[in-house]
């Protein structure tokens, strides 16, 4: 068992219970013999989901499944299993697929197309669908609503700590909470860990006006992170809405009930899409990349991208080096508008070089403090235009080699 | 001083003489105290020059400059500095660009735009040009026809070991000579390191005939390398041809007296730029990546680097894992159309993995070993084309940590 990360919260967060939501954990042993590798969720028949999905061209069965069911809208139980990815398995891997769905279709009496489906762990081998099935009944007897731990420590591969976040807010006067568990532990690791994460509210929204909040939120959370630039076969979000806080349905994204909603939603998804990076594989160094000025925020998202998955900035960052030629280098590579000689660079706050250079006798000594902590903070204008966008890395240390070199047995 | 890298060749090659081209290097001591740190290479008047530069949006000053003369299309002397990089130095780096230039053809008596010069190490400290000026004269001076080790010597940053490459071949019935030299120790190392490559040869081609040989040549060697994904603020190609060869002047890259020089020139490129590879920081593993099967060459390509910059396909090679999920993950995040179901990989020559799933029963212990060993040659079928593209990189190892982690000074 690994040591838990340095950049670990200090104690996982007191999710309340939500309306409609049952969790349950369960040991089917498909890798792991010594713990749970099961996490179901049921929700109250009825309740909305919006999902997004890898953008990976060789997704794994599951997310093909989750995608034609998610046309529907409708969710009643989520399966997600640890240890096996079902990823390049074939038409096995679909076989796999059905017979969970159908399996879980029966204990929930449901359409078949409300019951979605994760898998995690090892490429390429056959998931015996079996075990799951054989677990689901008495996993679905034993759900409750305050198992939020317990099911985001079944989801976990190489994650050194279970991920969760919690937000209350009001709509039309009625207070709904959010919440959400996610697991990862580098944006990809394909043989043992992907991105997934499960966020649960009792709001009432149609699944029409859930998917552009979930989407644009996505977009400014897990899609703004990164470890170490690999995508994975299996990254799923999904948002279930159970509609049991008892205010007046909302049926646009638009609809300014919604504000605060949003809001919340994006915290929790950034809060989660956060604890991934904390949990970096190797990580020593939570860093945020504030890139601004960019033509667009499109641009200075790639920007920042580039910036954090650069092999020669991560690796400086691990040593404590400020080594700001490495992010000129990175925002040169990004293939944005930039302007050399209009590009600034500030670390920790403190300008280090502007104007085409380094700012002339700048004070190393906070640079260097800065540099040796744990939260290291990047900020760079492009100097052309107003784009900004905000990305979270962490830095590339030995134990990302030791880690991913060692061999899937 | 770093050990040499094991994937190095015996011995630097024999580089016969170029009529025309004579070559010197100097120690001007702007950072290496005990060593060569200056390369000129003066060619006859007249001379044709092609060049290829980086795709970098904060180049340095160097490549600006290189930029703009190249239209004129004439070469009388390159000269490259290792140590800084004149890169984001504002307007002291032009400067510096300028007294440089300004000097050499002071003493070529030449056309400034018949100056070529490079600069290779730290970024954003300011070029001190004058200790450049200072050698030049004593360096024309000593230039000589056989000069090629010490001159690829002198251009070295973080490399390991030299880097040459020589071949021959008729025009029209008269043997010319093609001879390269490159530095590169990674894609890029930007404090101390990018890739720089001069190539000379006395056939008689002009300028514009030249350039769209060397682009061609260069996508199939330089551009088709990796060691970490990071493009250098400073990547160079110079191809000079002095015409000294007696052959008619050739004037259109499509004439066919130039097939065997096009496919030597392609050789010498591609020699130079597997040199690079094998000198990759920290690199123990040489790696292969045949792509076919592609929609296009373009998307074989695309392909290829997705593989060879993917840190978990490196960090698996380094442990000798033949871990092919990684591969699959790499070629999904690709972004090009693959069809999971049709892919295939080989390892060593022995399929692993075809239609949609492992190879059931394939024997491991052949793939074992040649993971086991310094070459490692992966072929990936993408099934959906007939587009094919061969990309080289080397493996991440923790030495490559070990060489970027520590502090600039």
């Amino acid at each position: 068992m690994a040591a838990v990360s340095p950049l670990a919260p200090a104690r996982f967060p007191d999710l309340p219970p939500i309306p409609g939501v049952d969790l349950a954990s369960a040991h089917c042993g498909i890798r792991y013999k010594e713990r749970m590798d099961l996490m179901l969720a049921v929700v109250a028949p009825g309740s909305t989901v919006a999902g997004v999905f890898t953008r990976s061209l060789t997704p794994g069965a599951p997310i093909d499944w989750c995608r034609r069911a998610l046309k529907r809208g409708k969710a009643r139980a989520i399966v997600v299993n640890s240890g096996n990815a079902n990823v390049f398995t074939g038409k096995r891997g679909r076989d796999a697929v059905s017979q969970t769905v159908a399996a879980a279709a029966k204990v929930f009496d449901c359409d078949p197309r409300e019951v979605f489906v994760s898998s995690t762990g090892v490429i390429g081998e056959p998931l015996p669908a079996e075990k799951i099935v054989a677990v689901l009944p008495a996993a679905a007897a034993s759900a409750r609503s305050d198992a939020w731990e317990e099911a985001a420590r079944a989801i976990m591969t190489t994650d050194t700590f279970p991920k969760g976040a919690t937000r209350s807010v009001d709509i039309l006067g009625t207070r709904v909470t959010i919440n959400g568990i996610a697991k990862g532990s580098g944006m990809i690791a394909p043989d043992m860990g992907t991105m997934l994460a499960y966020v649960f509210t009792d709001a009432a929204i149609v699944a029409s006006a859930l998917q552009p909040m979930l989407t644009a939120g996505n977009d400014r959370s897990f899609n703004s992170i990164t470890v170490d630039g690999d995508t994975s076969t299996s990254d799923t979000l999904l948002l279930v809405a159970t509609g049991k806080a008892g205010h007046r349905r909302i049926t646009r994204a638009a609809d300014p009930a919604l504000g605060a909603f949003r809001r919340a939603l994006d915290d929790v998804l950034i809060d989660l899409a956060q604890q991934i990076v904390r949990d970096g594989e190797g990580a020593e160094k939570f860093v945020t990349i504030e890139v601004s000025g960019a033509a667009s925020a499109a641009a200075a998202r790639r920007v920042g991208l580039a910036i954090g998955n650069s092999p020669l900035v991560k690796t400086a960052i691990a040593a404590g080096d400020a080594n700001w030629g490495r992010i000129v280098m990175a925002v040169g590579k990004a293939g944005e508008k930039a302007d050399r000689d209009r590009l600034s660079i500030a670390v920790g706050g403190v300008p280090i070089a502007e104007n085409g250079g380094p700012v002339p006798g700048y004070d190393e000594a906070p640079v260097a403090r800065h540099m040796a902590g744990r939260d290291i903070r990047l900020a760079v204008d492009l100097g052309v235009g107003r784009g900004r966008w905000t990305v979270w890395t962490c830095d590339l240390t030995h134990r990302y080699i030791d880690i991913n070199g060692s061999y899937r047995s």
